[in-house]
């Protein structure tokens, strides 16, 4: 999908699903501390704790994938989110499928309809707050004909699934 | 409401509107690019373009309100999007009513259900991204019986309306 049309994914707030790779190692986050910061070459803002495994991926490969699940997915979600990679492979236990991706080490996750593949462009916050601006270099997602049902974290394993769409005349991007 | 609630009415992503003051003059911006950096204190970052007239009265104040609208002020939202403060009084075009925050200049809005007086706390992202780090120091929310329904941007003029609520098992905060 066009790079152009990333915001309209992310600035919603879905939880997403990062995955990190390095050297032999993958992993997958649930994550909901994002922001988009512009608009093309899409950046975005990304708080990854450094109490994380894919903190230490994410330093150490410098790239990573959000990926944004479906209401469908949301076991798997939360299942992710009560884990850590340190001492799992979340892929296997929670049947998460693991494809290639085209510019980066990170896999896309085949079950979720969006995937950006990003590489960390701006590291200046991480010491103070764990906050990466990464840069969105590929972008995929799945042709649908209604948007998506995306999760969005209300805390404590409760999500808000997105509802109906409304248009407004607007002028906004 | 307490400071260590923030995170769960921004975090799935919602529309708001941020007030600013300096001098003898407020503005207020609808605003879709934030996200919660940290739980207690609660630190929000936030993107608020140069070219705006908001970005000068946050710069010069150090200060805002970030106020989170229901799908009921939708049409408020839009219209603030769709003009600068520089030229309009915002609060008299669109019937909103700035309230007394108590712990900053920029004002509270009556119409919205919860209210977060916040303090610019780092601006070393600002040159390059137009990213503030604010911190929270004042948090109100008006007491609900059910979630209020939040609006999400999708771009041009799109918004998705939060749907029903689901819960999960998870451990996650």
């Amino acid at each position: 999908m066009p790079l152009a049309r990333v915001y309209a994914l992310l600035e919603p707030g879905p939880v997403v699903l990062l995955t990190t790779a390095y050297r032999n190692r993958a992993n997958v986050m649930t994550q909901s501390w994002h922001t988009m910061v512009d608009f093309e070459p899409p950046l975005v803002a990304c708080v990854v704790s450094d109490r994380n495994y894919s903190f230490t991926l994410l330093r150490a490969s410098g790239e990573c994938v959000i990926n944004i699940p479906s209401v469908r997915e949301a076991p798997q979600v939360v299942g992710c989110g009560n884990c850590s990679g340190r001492r799992v492979d979340k892929f296997k236990r929670f049947g998460l499928t693991a494809l290639p991706a085209s510019r980066v080490r990170a896999p896309l996750i085949a079950e979720c309809h969006a995937s950006f593949e990003c590489r960390v462009v701006d590291t200046r916050l991480v010491g103070k707050y764990d906050l990466f601006i990464l840069e969105v270099v590929k972008a995929w997602a799945t042709p649908r004909r209604k948007p998506p049902r995306t999760i969005h974290h209300l805390g404590s394993g409760s999500f808000m699934v997105s509802g109906k769409t409304i248009r407004l005349p607007s002028r906004m991007r």
